[in-house]
């Protein structure tokens, strides 16, 4: 199956998850409920649940089971979406081609949605039959609860101080000045990278891997999150600001240092490749089975958008 | 024993508690660490703690087992603390007589200060035996993992949209406005009320409460939450400023409508004591078991700071 048509087919299932899990935009109070699907429906290509979801099916035809935490995942992507173009954090005003939640609905309300994905995150990660039936049912019947809550723990860590949120503050902290390699790296491997490797490890911790095979993907997923920043890098400058919905050059603009900042156009992009690389090879012994994440590799790596 | 010296035995135990859970000031990023520590060791009261653990003690003396997650709610309720006070929200410069997050760390570090609290607390309730020796053990010999995951869903409920974050979204589009006494009442049993509740059932639900008894508590405990936000109102007029550590008359300045604005200084202290009234009917069958919880609610309800 041609991978545009796979990604557009799991994006759905995704994008229904969250249609279930999301409270009604008409649900009280509803200022914060339409903040909440704003920026949730607000075009996102659902790298993450995806990667969890196609990870999963290296080991079972169940990856149903991993659309409830699949769909956490995308929820803690979007609120730190959201605090992340607060004035006080990066001040972007578009996001894929929109206005960004705080232009929209204020920045007290900005910063409280992006409360409110977190938690309803940590809502669904606890979630259980009686309560999420139609899509817990599948989840539950497969997972015991300590295996789920082990997997709670590693998605806290990986968006906690030694994470995502780490990277957040080492990035807020590096604005206008100039960083070592090492830090660069500190931001790419956090930033980015601890949320890529939690949603490759849950794929794989929810499915059955031997602890060879969920080492083998860990080191996938760092490579793939250290690209990650790379080509995040990159697309503020050679991006389709069409297809991305907004305007390139905030890094400089912001003087962020990045890696284009740092080693050159020309250097960002050889190292891409090389991650790329080291990456795929991770994936070697998994054969044919693994051609599906190869393409989604190659996909997230190599986009303009 | 004299109320006030048990209150400092139970707060002494959760601050260690918090100590242990807390990551600590030098750990890399350690402007986020310090920005955690400055907010949770600022001289708070630990109320919601030690609510679950005396409610725990009504069923079993093995309250330490509700440490850890009477932990995760102090957590929540600092994280809320903190975000309540950025400008664009209450816009507070001081609370518990030192400056608030934004102002010492730049609103950008407070913003990710209370998600990091947050992100914790879910960290510290999927935590097991191995990760968290010390504060686990008790409590994990004693609770199933169903049971932890069902405290957990009830936790992210109660500080969602639906709960805590709910009641402050309506509070914050209340501003400079006139509210019903329905909107009013919604504020108060959501913005405090959840989390009081909260407290109050996971003491119960991890020691053992039959479902009368969890019924009971339940109606005790919104009944508390409703007062303690005409305390929070009453407090903003009458507290004593010094041991309070802020200005009043906040709610006043920031034209916010309270139960003193909507029903007089005398209507909130008649409604204050007839909630405690009630809430104290709801502990008659626990007989002299319920004498701290008794003196407890008390000290909540006409403490003056």
């Amino acid at each position: 199956m041609h991978l545009n048509k796979l990604l557009e087919e799991k994006k759905a299932v995704i994008d229904d998850a969250l249609r279930f899990f999301l409270p009604d935009e008409t649900d009280y109070p509803p200022t914060i409920h339409r903040a909440l699907h704003y920026s949730v429906f607000a075009g996102g290509k659902r790298i993450r649940p995806i990667l969890a979801l196609q990870t999963a099916e290296l080991f079972s035809p169940n990856w149903r089971r991993i659309i409830p935490p699949a769909c956490a995942l995308e929820l803690i992507h979007t609120y730190s979406l959201i605090h992340d173009d607060l004035p006080a954090m990066d001040n972007d005003d578009y996001r894929r081609g929109r206005l960004t939640s705080h232009k929209v609905f204020g920045e007290g309300m900005a910063i409280l949605a992006g409360d409110a994905l977190l938690t309803l995150a940590f809502e669904i990660l606890a979630g259980t039959k009686d309560k999420y039936g139609e899509y817990e049912s599948d989840y539950w019947s497969n997972v015991s609860p300590e295996v789920k809550l082990n997997v709670n723990f590693e998605i806290a860590v990986a968006a906690g101080t030694k994470g995502m949120i780490g990277g957040q503050v080492v990035d807020l902290k590096s604005e206008g000045k100039s960083i070592t390699k090492e830090t660069l790296e500190y931001i790419e491997e956090h930033k980015t990278g601890a949320l890529i490797t939690a949603s490759v490890r849950l794929g794989a911790l929810l499915s059955g891997a031997n602890n060879r095979d969920l080492h083998r993907l860990t080191l996938y997923a760092r490579l793939l999150g250290n690209a990650f920043q790379i080509v995040d890098d990159l697309l503020d400058i050679e991006g389709n600001e069409e297809k991305m919905g907004k305007a390139k050059g905030a890094d400089a603009r912001n003087q962020k240092p990045t890696y284009v900042s740092l080693y050159g156009l020309e250097g960002a992009k050889k190292r891409r490749e090389e991650l790329y690389k080291l990456a795929l090879k991770e994936l070697d012994d998994f054969g044919d089975k693994a051609d599906v994440l190869r393409e989604l590799t190659r996909f997230i790596l190599y986009r303009n958008y």
